[in-house]
C-alpha cells in the first residue's frame, strides 16, 4: 500500500504527454495530491500548487509519486537531488519507471537510515501463488481490447466512479503502473513471472460481498501478438462475470505490429466470451467502450450508433458521455 | 549451451519417477551421456555404468546434470560434497531444481575458482525482446494440450527422431526445465517475466531454412486456468504453420483443478485453431498426439480410433505407435 497523500512529480516534463502518470493521478484521485513540484524547464501541470518539498511536507504529503517519464531512461542527477531531499523529510517515493529506485545506492541508503519505502510499482514485492481456479464470492468485471492502449483503465475508474456515485459497491483493480499509483496498490501483471500471473490476478481480486464488483484494469489484448499471455492470464484469473468491450476507432493497424489488423468488435467478442467461458461459463459481454477522442462530437456519436449495431449492445464513449449506459447493464439483471 | 557430454546425478532417487529429468535425457539423447552418479539409497537407474567423478571426467563428461527432484526442496549436504567435487574435476554443473546452485555460496566460490559454470536451467538468462510479431522463415509446428503434462514433450521428440530418421530437417525448440537440458538449450518459459514471453519464443524460433521444421515444446493448456497465459504466448510467439492436438485419455479432472473437466479434442481443436490463426492465418491442425501409457493397447487402439472420428485427424500414440502418422501429415502439403 503506497501512503497517500501525495506530492506530484513532474520533474522536466517537455508536455502533459510525458506525466500521463500524474494526470491519471489527477483526473481520478484528484484529492489526493497536495501539489505538485517542477523543475526549470517543465512544460507539464496539473493545475495543482507549485510545493517546495519542505510546504509539501507541511500539507501532509506522505509519497513523493514520480508522475513522468525519463528522458533517455536514466534518472538524472537533478531528480535525484529533490528524490532525495524528499526521503529526508520523511516522504516515501513511487515510482512506476523502468529504472528501479532500488537500484540507485544514493536513495537506499537515505531510505534505510530515514526509515521511509523505496515503491518501484513496475517491480512485483510479493511471491504470487499459482492460480487455485476456485471460485470467489462476489462479482467481477474485466475490460479487453481490440488492441493495446485503448482505454480500458479510463473505462474501469469512471465506472468505479459512476458506481461509487449511485452507491453500489465497486472497487478498481489495478493491474498496471499508472492504476497502480492511482489507486495505491495493485498487481504489476506485466512483470510478474509467467508460471505466476494468473496467480496474482486471483490474489487482487479476492473473495467479496455478493453485491461487490471488481473492476479489474486490463492489460494488452487477446488479438495482440506481444501481450496476448498476459490477457489470458488476466481473463483466466479474473474469471469475470461480465466483460466490456473497449475499442478505439481509426487505428490503421495493431499498435506496434504494422502488418497486423484490428479485429472487428465482433470477433473481439466472441473470442473473449469463449475465453472466459472457460473459467465461468456464466460470462457474459455487456457493453462496448469507445475511446473516441480522435473525432468531432459527430462523428463520435456515429462510432457508438455502429458499436451498437455491430454488437447489440450498449456503447459509450465513458469519458465524453458518461460511463452510466454501461453500469445500468452492468447491474441489470 | 550447456556442454555435453553429461554425467547424470541421480543423487538418492527413491525411485524411477523422482529421477524422470535424468529418465528424459538418456531417453532421447542416448549417447549424450557418459554415465551416472548414484548415492547411497537411489533406487533410480539409467542403464548406465555408475562412474565416480574422476572416471566421469576422465571418459570426457563436461556437465554434471542433476537429474532428480531434491527431497523438502533443499539441496542436502551430501549432495554438495559431490557437486563441489564435479567443479573441482572442471565440469560445470546444470539444474533444473526450484533452488538455485547460484544461491550455494560454496558451489558459486568453487565454479568462479575453477572457471566452471553453474546453469540453472528455470531462470533465463538472457533479456528477451517484446514480441515483433514478424513473420519468420521456415516451418514451425507446435503440441497444444487438453490438460498440461498429457505428453506434449515427448510428442516433439519423438517427431523430431522420426524426421531425422528421414532426413527432413528439424530442430527440438525447449520450452521448459527437462527439455533444455535433453537439448542443452532452450527458453524457461515459466520463468520468464510476463511481458517478454511471446519475445522469448519469438527468439527460440528464428528464421531458418525454407524446408525446415522447429517442434516446439508446448506448455500448459489454453484450458488451464493456472497456465493458459503461458501457453497463448507460445502459440502467438512461435506462430506455428501446424498444431498438433495432444491428450491423456481417462483423466477425471484438469490437472491440480478438481473443478474443471477436460475439454473435448473438437473444443481444444477449435479454440487453438482460431488463436493461432491471429497470427498465421494459414495455420492448420494436422493430427493427435494420445498418450496411451494407462491403457492395455487393445484399449489403447480404442482411444487412437475415437480421437480420429472426433477430429477427422490421424492419431497416434507416437510413443507407443511411432510418431510416423503424425510426421506424413505434417509433410505433406
Amino acid at each position: 500500500m503506497i501512503k497517500k497523500p501525495y506530492l506530484l512529480f513532474l520533474g522536466d516534463a517537455p508536455d502533459q504527454l510525458a506525466a500521463k502518470v500524474a494526470r491519471g493521478i489527477r483526473d481520478w484521485r484528484p484529492g489526493d495530491s497536495v501539489g505538485q513540484f517542477r523543475l526549470p524547464g517543465c512544460a507539464a501541470h496539473m493545475n495543482l500548487p507549485d510545493l517546495t518539498i519542505k510546504e509539501a511536507r507541511e500539507a501532509g504529503a506522505q509519497t513523493l509519486v514520480i508522475g513522468v517519464a525519463n528522458r533517455g531512461g536514466v534518472i538524472a542527477d537533478n531528480w535525484k537531488e529533490v528524490l532525495a531531499a524528499a526521503l529526508e523529510s520523511g516522504m516515501d517515493l513511487a515510482s512506476g519507471l523502468h529504472n528501479r529506485l532500488c537500484d540507485e545506492p544514493s536513495l537506499v541508503e537515505i531510505a534505510g537510515h530515514k526509515g521511509c519505502s523505496l515503491h518501484d510499482v513496475r517491480t512485483p514485492k510479493v511471491d504470487y501463488p499459482i492460480a487455485s481456479g476456485r471460485k470467489r464470492s462476489g462479482k467481477r468485471c474485466l475490460g479487453v481490447g481490440t488492441d493495446v492502449s485503448v482505454g480500458k483503465m479510463y473505462m474501469a475508474l469512471a465506472m468505479q466512479q459512476e458506481m461509487h456515485n449511485r452507491g453500489i459497491k465497486a472497487s478498481f483493480r489495478a493491474t498496471g503502473q499508472t492504476g497502480i499509483l492511482v489507486e495505491g496498490n495493485g498487481v504489476p501483471l506485466d512483470g510478474v513471472v509467467a508460471d505466476f500471473m494468473a496467480g496474482a490476478v486471483e490474489s487482487l481480486t479476492p473473495d467479496n460481498d455478493d453485491d461487490h464488483w471488481d473492476l479489474i484494469e486490463g492489460q494488452g489484448s487477446l488479438f495482440h501478438a506481444s501481450y496476448s499471455g498476459v490477457t489470458l492470464a488476466l481473463i483466466h484469473g479474473g474469471q469475470p462475470d461480465a466483460l466490456i468491450l473497449c475499442h478505439e476507432p481509426g487505428r490503421p493497424h495493431m499498435r506496434g505490429l504494422p502488418s497486423f489488423q484490428l479485429p472487428s468488435l465482433a470477433q473481439l467478442y466472441e473470442t473473449s466470451l469463449s475465453m472466459a467461458q472457460i473459467v465461468n461459463p456464466s460470462c457474459r459481454v455487456v457493453g462496448v467502450s469507445i475511446n473516441s477522442s480522435q473525432f468531432a462530437e459527430e462523428d463520435a456519436r456515429r462510432c457508438l450508433a455502429d458499436a451498437e449495431a455491430e454488437t447489440g449492445l450498449p456503447a459509450t464513449d465513458p469519458i465524453r458521455f458518461g460511463a452510466g449506459p454501461l453500469v445500468d447493464v452492468l447491474i441489470s439483471p
